[in-house]
């Protein structure tokens, strides 16, 4: 089997922290970079966060970069600790990395990356776009360049969190995410939709900490604060698998059910609607009859297993 | 039984007929004026369709006011003949009325109405709200002087129908929408959420043609390009009950199934969300707790023996 090269872009984040293992996890993929962006925390604290969870993964070979520290049309709003507690990983504490991230930013190594597997490299977010919207103005052939994009972000039909049309990653830079989406890639979006709709519930987290694995084991000590938070939004201690459901979408460990590809554009104004990602599912009753132009595949509906599926392979680690 | 004095203004329209024949035909309301606004058609032809199907109906004692021929800011767009006709009334020839519209503006009639009845007026609107924003900018007190407000547009949770995310209703006029969902009446939003799931087919279509009563067979006949429109929405010929099963949760006829009172924003912005009613669901997995200051019921659901409901009905004119 020949593996892919991907690209990781986050704010990690409890979720993205997931995420991560699951791609370390991954044998379909070869994870040749990560880069950070200011959201769940800033980008100095995400890097740090990554490099120690590969670190406690016994990885030393996934290159880190620091992405962007603020929004392009502002100033980054700060971490959320209610959700993700004060160091982005719940407030957990992990050991130092022995590595540093790289002296490149974020953009500097997509881009270096994409021209170094031209035609091949895929690209997997789950944060603000900022990173991407940069890498985008520093090559602008770069969505010719990559294989592909997925984005963990947006709210297709469904409300957003952040406000009721607006989700987390859009919201916090809706000028780089609408730069990013109407850009000629191949892009899969991975919108609440979905990942509201695929939990990890306190069996899962058990299931981690008595693993006996070390990355596992961070994994459920950490969801303790965001199984917390999540009480607000199902009345009940579990989690969203957003950022997880995104990879594993990406890498094709789950099943699409429903996922049409229509045209898409982000709220970019001062309005209620800023940071809402628009889709055009008006042909919801025809079954999606094909868009002319439209490159977004807009995920709605995953198989049903997908939950059980990214723990499974998040415990080999 | 004490009927209820209702004022409807609307922008008559196919399915605006089909409310209005409801209308005459509910015993629970005594429909004590119509006014009508650009949409479906431009008011004046509105007023003229509307004097035409209460004269059909036998009907000689509501009286009709013209409203506003344009926007609150902008020009009217011009009629949807391939929807509706280029008379409004899907091209079926109606007889001339032998009365004229009043004098008053439909706003005067209004704010007449209401100071009429005071505390006890209802209002339905099944057309862009112009006429409601400028009845409020000449009686502030207009939300405390009648007692509720039931408006068929917007989108909540689905797609529009004019934009991925607008409304026609309220995209023909997205200022005096916000201006009016603003205000703090008693409002029952009937958005497409609902009124998409409610339909007429080709046997309610006979069973109008085949009634023998004069303005069953002229709605049926109106029907007929009304459906041809629907084939781009649903794949066959039928059509949605947008304005008739506003007026039927209005008067009381059907019953709602799901129908949460949350926070509801209008987008007058020039951005990609333009008329789009943003209504603040993100309650729906703790099933909506109260939201403090919030006075509009969004309708989500209704019974499903809805259009049955309202065939029945309209079959007695």
């Amino acid at each position: 089997m020949t593996t892919q090269p991907l690209y990781y872009d986050c704010d990690t984040g409890i979720d993205d922290s997931v995420a991560l293992a699951y791609l370390l996890a991954s044998p379909e993929i070869d994870l040749v970079g990560v880069g950070t962006v200011s959201g769940n925390t800033d980008s100095a604290q995400a890097a740090r966060n990554t490099l120690a969870l590969i670190q406690v993964a016994g990885r030393e070979d996934v290159p880190v970069a620091v992405g962007a520290a603020h929004p392009q049309a502002g100033t980054y709003a700060g971490p959320v600790p209610h959700i993700h507690g004060h160091n982005g990983v719940g407030d957990i504490t992990l050991p130092d990395a022995a590595r540093q991230p790289l002296s490149r930013s974020a953009a500097d190594l997509i881009v270096d990356l994409a021209r170094a597997h031209p035609g091949r490299l895929r690209l997997l977010t789950t944060g603000p776009l900022t990173n991407i919207a940069e890498a985008l103005r520093r090559e602008p052939a770069l969505p010719r360049l990559v294989k592909d994009l997925t984005v963990m972000g947006g709210a297709a039909g469904r409300s957003g969190n952040v406000s009721p049309v607006a989700e987390a990653n859009m919201a916090n830079d809706p000028e780089a995410a609408a730069e990013v989406l109407a850009a000629p890639w191949d892009i899969t979006l991975v919108p609440l939709d979905v990942t509201l709709a695929h939990t990890f519930d306190e069996n899962d987290r058990r299931r981690l900490l008595e693993s006996g694995r070390p990355l596992s084991t961070a994994l459920g000590s950490m969801l303790d604060i965001y199984f917390e938070f999540y009480l607000s939004t199902y009345g009940r201690r579990c989690c969203a698998l957003h950022d997880p459901l995104a990879a594993a979408i990406a890498v094709g460990g789950v099943t699409t059910l429903l996922a049409p590809v229509v045209d898409v554009v982000v709220d970019a104004t001062h309005g209620p609607g800023r940071g809402q990602t628009i889709c055009d599912l008006r042909g919801r009753y025809l079954g999606f009859p094909p868009q002319p132009g439209a490159h977004c595949r807009v995920v709605l509906e995953a198989g049903p297993g997908s939950a059980s599926h990214i723990l499974e392979r998040v415990l080999t680690l």
